[in-house]
């Protein structure tokens, strides 16, 4: 029994994402603070669809296409945008039925190297039961990808890829030779009573305490805040239950 | 003061080396299971070198020249070599003086991707005190390179480079934007106690068991063997004791 368990692995950052082969997987991408969290606030909050973009130029040509248009760099939100990367700037009813199009420092990179997958699907505190639940009915690989800062390893990402291994791997096997998933679980595990403490003294909530971002940080340490489960199909994300019904209807 | 600190940083897989500036760093070569173990335990049974080749076939060629010759692979020495990568091979009177020619998997590997570094050296818990302390006179900036396993990151690697940061810390300053250190730091501080039983789950332990090195892990795992620092120069490694001598000498 235990050979037909699918797999789940965990990967560090995007710059070892080529190690891992996802055509039969659904990748999990996973930049807590604050890419995909905020991403799953603007499905809470009504979002139509959310086209991840590779820079602001580009984000801003959607603008001219009626898109709401979001932008981070270097933690700070980009002038002239709609939204930078704080998820309280999601939790706006003007969102509803919008099209959305954005572009951050890592998350959206994140979800661009992942686009090969099988399937993708965006990961935060704020969606891990109905993520968690999920995933385990799917019965297929999982690849938990820590978007990292600039293609190196974050502990807050890695805190969140053990905090999901930790629920699918009753029903996964993990990889052979591989103990990233192993390590991103015992780290979890450390630092699940209080992980604002644990993150303390880490690079990102360092950067982020330089911006008077504490609220956003305590808020993407918050589990289950929304059911929501973003997925990508054709390059756009798409709230999971939106794109079920709009499969059933067509 | 702080600012004046050289930087201590973790590099968790040689896949991720390419991030890292060690033109002006010291870079501690680390694969515990075993190579960089085997390489102290060497030194210390007094082998006047080794030279980390990348094949078998090199490895054989240095046996023409009079080298004792050592290889690895899948975890088993290879048929015709004097040594694998158990410790215990090169507890051996017989290689006193002598010039050894090394390939392992995952260790020799790293040794050579390294090979730009300021200056490269061996670390592995058996000279893990001598090592620390030699770091800190140098005050220099110090990389450690997990050679982990075919490029993926693994727990034993971390576990090494978390104790020997701990050590080291007081005196150095973590990299901005990098975490890598402080979590190989927490996970050394879970598995302190009791490493072997830490690393049961670990891919490299169940490897190994396997192969029936029980020993070797168990030996591997032990802090304080031996006062050795293997050095590359040349791109050959050297007891650093004995090179210092010979520079005075010369």
């Amino acid at each position: 029994m235990e050979a037909e368990k699918p797999f789940l692995e965990v990967c560090l950052t995007p710059a070892l994402f080529y190690q891992y082969d996802v055509l039969q997987s659904i990748v999990v991408v996973i930049d807590v603070l604050r890419a995909t969290s905020s991403i799953c606030v603007a499905f809470q909050y009504g979002a139509h669809c959310i086209v991840p973009v590779t820079t602001t130029e580009e984000s801003l040509a959607y603008r001219e296409k009626g898109y709401l248009v979001g932008a981070e760099r270097q933690g700070s939100m980009v002038e002239g945008f709609d939204f930078g990367n704080s998820p309280f700037s999601y939790m706006d009813d003007k969102i509803r039925g919008k099209k959305i199009a954005l572009t951050t420092t890592n998350g959206t990179r994140a979800i661009d190297i992942a686009r090969n997958a099988a399937m993708v699907v965006v990961g935060s505190f704020l969606n891990i039961d109905t993520l968690a639940e999920w995933l385990i009915k799917q019965q297929q690989n999982v690849v938990c990808l820590c978007a990292g800062w600039k293609d190196t390893f974050n502990l807050e990402d890695a805190l969140f890829a053990g905090a999901l291994a930790e629920k699918l791997q009753p029903h996964f096997r993990l990889t052979p030779h591989r103990d990233a998933a192993l390590a991103a679980m015992r780290l979890y595990d450390l630092a699940r009573n209080d992980m604002y403490e644990f993150l303390a003294q880490s690079s990102h909530r360092t950067r982020l305490e330089k911006l008077k971002v504490d609220e956003d940080v305590l808020y993407c340490l918050t589990p289950n805040q929304t059911q929501v489960i973003p997925v990508l199909r054709g390059g756009v994300l798409y709230n999971l239950r939106d794109m079920l019904q709009k499969d059933k209807g067509e």
